[in-house]
């Protein structure tokens, strides 16, 4: 996707190099990381320069070219290799598409001589890469269906491809719809405590060139009343086997207004985001983060850097649950790779054994 | 209500003097403003040292007390008067408890002897404070008995004691409650874009000893779904002959999750929130305000100071309604001095008629 007019990834490889967009400073600067080895890939990813689990896949995956790259001939390279894709693994714990990114990797350049491993291995890198990226544009073709000349989207936190390699996934229909010369404008709400709609959905959109505006988080409802919202489209960070669907904190509530209100809600995710595993959403467990993302606000000072406002007073505390889960029954459907998915058991269990 | 252990209203007089809780430094600094004449009282409420529209109803009339006890015996003294009723007046051009304020101390010392007038208008601004407070002790008596002990409970904006003279409407019921020696506990909605909840509802709440958590307004639906919140009771900015209730923006999120749980939603308003000429919530207008309530975010910065972050991307824009409307199917009762009123038209009209 575009930004100052320039098509960009979030991650790619250049000679040696792993260049990443610096997320950190997002929106209020925009900045080219270069991990000129795959230790300092490794930092990038632990010190969260890049996020979003497909863009750390990817990043990851270049990250274990770059230790093949360096691998030196000799009796030491064995262990160095092990070493580098250790180093990568532990950046991030829970990450499963960084082990699976990995792994792939891994598998591609198993059993070759090392003079061919570096050029499997950057062609596996640049395969993963380029899957991940076009799974998300399946995602907005499929989406961009749903999306009439004229519509105005609700979205809820960042699921644009500022968290992928490309494209997105909630913001992929808008993408391809918008391209495809639709009228099409977002509302993005803030998404507090961290913000995600404010910062980056907002960023990622305005770049691309599609109308958005912010909401704060509590101003859906009266624009849906008013008729002024045709479609909510949000992401997901997990979907059980009957589509009850964990996401941003909030995402629930915009579901349930959506319902009153007769807007389809829709859910935008990989197939990978299904956890077959997990029968329903009372299985998914939902983390509690640290009260200050609650107690204060982020972002860019007047002074022209990072900072922080303390909005409550000493002494109190809050609750920070970071994700909800919407019932299945609050979901039109799935919008996946593989098609728009009904948020049923069996419509589900039918499109991941295909 | 308490602040630091000792007992405060929001305004009151010392000898010549009005002395106000500054607002406008809440929570991060408590200081009482002393106004020292008519003219001082005017720039703090055009200044918004003090907020609320019972609260700046009281503050005026103090400050016409003051006017009278300037006012020099002579010929000048009855355009003296009308000139400080004007500059009163034309503090907030449309607050309406502000014009009924001044119209109670004027019409107090009408036809009365210079001499005479000083005493009854001290005498009449007393009891208009003090009517105002007994009303919402009033709500706060019928709330409590909505109140169970060990019940958590959720609340949106600012409707305390801090907007009033005392005891505050919505948080009124909480507060008879806990004084009575129930265990209540608080959720208070942050409210974005302003904070009032996480600046000044979870300041009085916990100045007061009543247990209090902020929430992301983001949060509620989740607590609600997972039993941890067993009454919702939000104010009022104006409520409509059906029952249909204007109140700051989110209520309606919060009244519409509420019902899906079986918990029950209440308004706590005076009963001079009614407005029978307004037939329903559509025919209420809402404000839309300055987009950089929502582009920034507001507060104390950890040098010690006010200050502010930009949220959003330069160049991007927000929408900022600052109300919306609860329809009164999602109201299970108002709250009110006069007792809890059904949200029916029949109801409203027979309970005002008294």
């Amino acid at each position: 996707m575009l930004i100052h007019g320039r098509p960009y990834r979030t991650v790619w490889m250049e000679g040696q190099a792993v260049k990443l967009i610096e997320q950190r400073l997002l929106p209020h600067r925009f900045e080219i990381f270069s991990a000129e080895n795959h230790r300092e890939t490794a930092r990038a990813i632990r010190e969260m320069i890049v996020r979003g689990a497909p863009a750390i896949g990817a990043t990851a995956a270049y990250g274990m070219v770059q230790v093949i790259l360096e691998a030196q001939d000799g009796p030491g390279r064995d262990a160095f290799i092990a070493a580098g894709y250790e180093l990568l693994r532990a950046t991030r714990p829970t990450a499963q598409n960084l082990f699976y990114a990995l792994d792939r990797i891994r598998d591609a350049v198993a059993g070759l001589a090392p003079r061919d491993q570096k050029e499997a291995a950057r062609a596996a890198a640049e395969r993963f890469a380029d899957d991940e990226a076009e799974a998300c544009r399946r995602i907005g073709e499929f989406g961009a269906a749903l999306l009439a000349d004229g519509m105005r989207v609700l979205t809820h936190c960042n699921a644009g491809w500022l968290a992928c390699v490309d494209w997105g996934t909630a913001l992929a229909p808008v993408y391809v719809a918008h391209r495809a010369g639709k009228q099409i404008s977002v509302y993005a709400d803030e998404t507090r405590p961290r913000c995600q709609g404010a910062n980056l959905t907002a960023f990622e959109l305005a770049q691309e060139g599609v109308p958005v505006q912010i909401l704060a988080d509590n101003a859906a409802g009266l624009l849906m009343k008013r008729g002024e919202v045709q479609i909510a489209i949000t992401g997901a960070d997990r979907i059980a086997a009957n589509g009850d669907t964990a996401n941003k904190i909030g995402t629930y509530e915009k579901a349930l207004l959506a319902r009153e209100h007769g807007i389809p809600f829709y859910i935008a995710a990989p197939a990978s985001t299904f956890d077959l595993n997990c029968p329903d959403g009372d299985a998914i467990p939902i983390e509690e983060r640290g009260e200050d993302e609650v107690l204060y606000a982020h972002g860019w000072t007047d002074a022209g850097e990072f900072g922080r406002v303390r909005l409550a007073p000493e002494g109190v505390h809050a609750r920070n649950p970071a994700f909800d889960v919407t019932p299945a029954k609050l979901i039109k459907g799935i919008i996946t790779e593989r098609g728009i998915i009904e948020p049923t058991r069996e419509a589900i269990a039918r499109a991941m054994a295909e």
